[in-house]
C-alpha cells in the first residue's frame, strides 16, 4: 500500500489528557537506507516487521508493506538490528475527524516530540490542534531511522 | 532458528539427470550488509521473506528467519531491492542421507554452478558426490547477498 502522512513538532505536552490512549513502542532497524528501511516493532503486546519505500517527491507519500511477527521473533530480530534502538511512548488523539499520533522519544532521543497524521490524500486538510508545531515532512533527520543512527542527544542547538 | 550448512563449487554438470527436481528461483535483497541480509525470494510459485544474520566463526552456521508471503508482495518488495536481482535454477540432488541444493546461475552470474548441503550439526560427516569441488564456505564473495553487488562476470581472473 501507499502511506500519506505529514509529521509535525509538538510544542507542549497539553494532548495528554485522561482519557488519552496510549502504549509503549521500541523498535529498530535492520536497515536504514532511504530508499528501503525494514523495521522491527513491538507495539504494546503486538509486533510488526514493516518495509518502507522511497519517499516520493513531496515527502508525503511512501511504499509500505508490514507484516505481524511474533514478540519472541521481534525480539530475536531487534538483536540483529543496527545500533540505536528506539524507545518511545505513543498517543493516540483524535482532532476533528483525524487521528494524531504523537511519540514521546525516550533514551537518546529524550526530549523530542513528534506528531504524525495519516491522510488519505496528499493535500487532504484537517484541524490542526494547538500544540501542533512546525512542519517536519520530509526532513529526513526526524525520520525514525535516522533519528537510531543520530538520536536528538547528539544534535548541535542552532 | 539456527541455519548450518557447506558450500562448495561445483566441477561439471553430471549431477543434473532426467529424474532430478528443479525450479527457478529470482531474488533481490534488501539488505546485503553481512551482518543483517534481508532477501525477497520467488522459488517457483512460492515467495519468502527471509532475513539472516552474520555467521559464526567457522562460518557455517548463522541465524535465520523465514516468513512467507505472496508473490504480489514479493514482486513489489523486488521493485525496492538494491540493483541486481539474481535469476538461478536450482536443482535438489540426494546424496546418501542428505539433499544438496545446486544454484546454476543466470544472468550476471552464468557460469557460477554452487551446491549446499544443511547440516544438523557443524561436523556432521556428508557423502560427497564426483562432481563436489573446492569448499568456498566463508567466502563471502559467493554470498548471494555479494553476488547480487558483485556479479560472476565482473571477477578477474587470477
Amino acid at each position: 500500500m501507499i502511506e500519506i502522512e505529514r509529521k509535525f513538532l509538538v510544542t507542549s505536552l497539553d494532548f495528554i489528557t485522561e482519557k488519552s490512549n496510549s502504549y509503549t513502542i521500541k523498535q529498530g532497524f535492520l536497515n536504514t537506507h532511504p530508499e528501503r528501511t525494514v523495521r522491527v516493532r513491538i507495539k504494546d503486546k503486538s509486533a510488526f516487521l514493516t518495509i518502507k519505500g522511497k519517499p516520493n517527491a513531496s515527502h508525503r507519500s511512501r511504499f509500505e508493506w508490514e507484516k505481524q511477527i511474533t514478540i519472541t521473533e521481534a525480539e530475536n530480530l531487534l538483536k540483529l538490528c543496527e545500533r540505536g534502538v528506539i524507545d518511545k511512548t505513543r498517543y493516540e488523539v483524535q482532532s476533528g475527524s483525524h487521528t494524531f499520533e504523537i511519540d514521546v522519544f525516550e533514551g537518546d532521543n529524550k526530549g523530542l516530540t513528534i506528531a504524525e497524521v495519516e491522510l488519505s490524500e496528499e493535500n487532504e486538510t484537517f484541524l490542526k490542534p494547538d500544540w501542533l508545531g512546525e512542519e517536519v515532512t520530509g526532513d529526513t533527520k526526524y525520520y525514525n531511522s535516522q533519528l537510531s543512527k543520530t538520536p536528538f542527544n547528539t544534535w548541535i542547538n542552532d
